[in-house]
């Protein structure tokens, strides 16, 4: 059964220290490389930090598809025969940059994302996507990404998943709230049951901070086609999460003898 | 801040031993009754049992909606002065069943919804309905009933949901399957999803066993608007749960400052 292996990156990002966020960054993927993954995922925001205080600050931080973000990114997959996901603030030609995500592989972008569903205080800094998230073709197999709150919605997933997607990957930050003692939290849960719903893998990659007063919850997780965690959920420290997925058990959407998560569906009573 | 009691009646039913179910469900409301609630639910299928031979034996246990079990929630809902919600095997005037649930009153039918998401064997058994799950106009709020695997499919929760439904009640029979050590059943953890999707509060009324050699999770729970159980989940033991909702909660949309559940959609990217 072939597997693939993924590595999941939760480390502490800093708005304030950009040099000291890329040490741990660089410092998270050589532990990472260790286990020689072939997928290699970094937070949203992964080297901007999140906490902008307003859009002026978010475009100084912002760059190019050819910036210094995304070429760490082709570097790194190059490097370690990887493929890289992560986000980063990608300047536009309007006021406002995009909260996006690249996905490289062999020293090429693949495909750049930008995140469709806003979060809170986002809405007041980033100019929103207009454009479904991408399922593209790599080694390994089909891989959608989308960021954050994004895959909180389960039209969002189920898209991609029946678009092909056996892996969806969301670079996130999760803002620290209240969860109830020995829950775990509901944006794992949802990566959960979105799993199971479309017979897919989902893998967050979330953040630790803390970062201009807000707390992270740091629950990164990889989950199996059944919706049970196969790595984490990290429990708020920073970590390197890796897990062996076989890619091809998402590609049978075969829930019982006599059911399919796909065609079970009945769009006309919704 | 009013608040809406409700009894979650997990409880042994037997094909092979109608009286006895019975027995157990009469059981299982006098220990409700304690609580004074103002919904009592019952499984799937609550008083015919659920492992059918075959069409004929399910055609010779169904019975039109003014038949026995029916009735019975229609005494019990005048007795204990609660709204029932519960499963039925419903005469159909063609060859096979319907899978079905009521929702009684007042000692009033206010609706009849029949399964239209087949799990496994049912699809050799049942008639599906072609009927969209209805959202009904209750004393305590608006209720939605669906039943087992249809509340597996978010868009049918979703849908229910942006209808007005303040709680969304799936009388159930979860087959008992291998879940991972210290893992909530996948069954679970999207009831838990799809309340915080939609914020709104999901209610699962499972069954125990066992019957004809199939064994059930018996995994009823209750979920708040943040998909966190406020009651169960329950442990595959026969168990009345009794939890108090603040259903004006599930009026609210806000999921922060800046986020609405509903109007943070983007249809037109899924």
């Amino acid at each position: 059964m072939p597997t693939t292996r993924v590595a999941v990156c939760q480390y502490a990002i800093d708005i304030d220290d950009p040099a000291g966020t890329l040490e741990r960054l660089r410092a998270s993927v050589a532990e990472a490389a260790d286990s020689q993954p072939q997928v290699i995922v970094f937070p949203e925001l992964c080297t901007s930090g999140y906490v902008f205080h307003d859009i002026a600050e978010a475009q100084s931080r912002s760059e190019p598809v050819d910036g210094p973000t995304v070429q760490l990114f082709r570097e790194l997959s190059l490097k370690h025969h990887a493929i890289v996901v992560g986000g980063f603030c990608e300047r536009s030609d309007g006021e406002r940059p995009f909260n996006s995500a690249a996905v490289v592989e062999d020293g090429e972008v693949l495909v750049v994302y930008r995140k469709t569903h806003l979060w809170d205080t986002e809405k007041l800094i980033f100019a929103a996507g207009d454009e479904p998230a991408p399922v593209v073709d790599t080694s390994v197999g089909k891989i959608a990404v989308m960021i954050c709150y994004d895959a909180e919605f389960p039209e969002m997933v189920g898209s991609v998943a029946r678009r092909g997607a056996q892996l969806v990957i969301a670079p996130s930050n999760w803002p620290a709230k209240h969860i109830p003692p020995g829950e775990r939290s509901s944006e794992v849960i949802k990566a959960q049951a979105f799993a199971a719903v479309n017979h897919v893998f989902t893998l967050v990659c979330d953040r630790v901070g803390p970062e201009r007063g807000v707390d992270w919850i740091g629950a990164s997780v990889v989950c199996d086609v059944e919706g049970y965690p196969v790595a984490g959920p990290a429990e708020g420290k920073a970590v390197v999460l890796v897990a062996n997925l076989d890619l091809d058990g998402a590609l049978v959407k075969n829930v019982s003898a006599n059911n399919d998560a796909f065609s079970d569906r009945r769009p006309n009573l919704y």
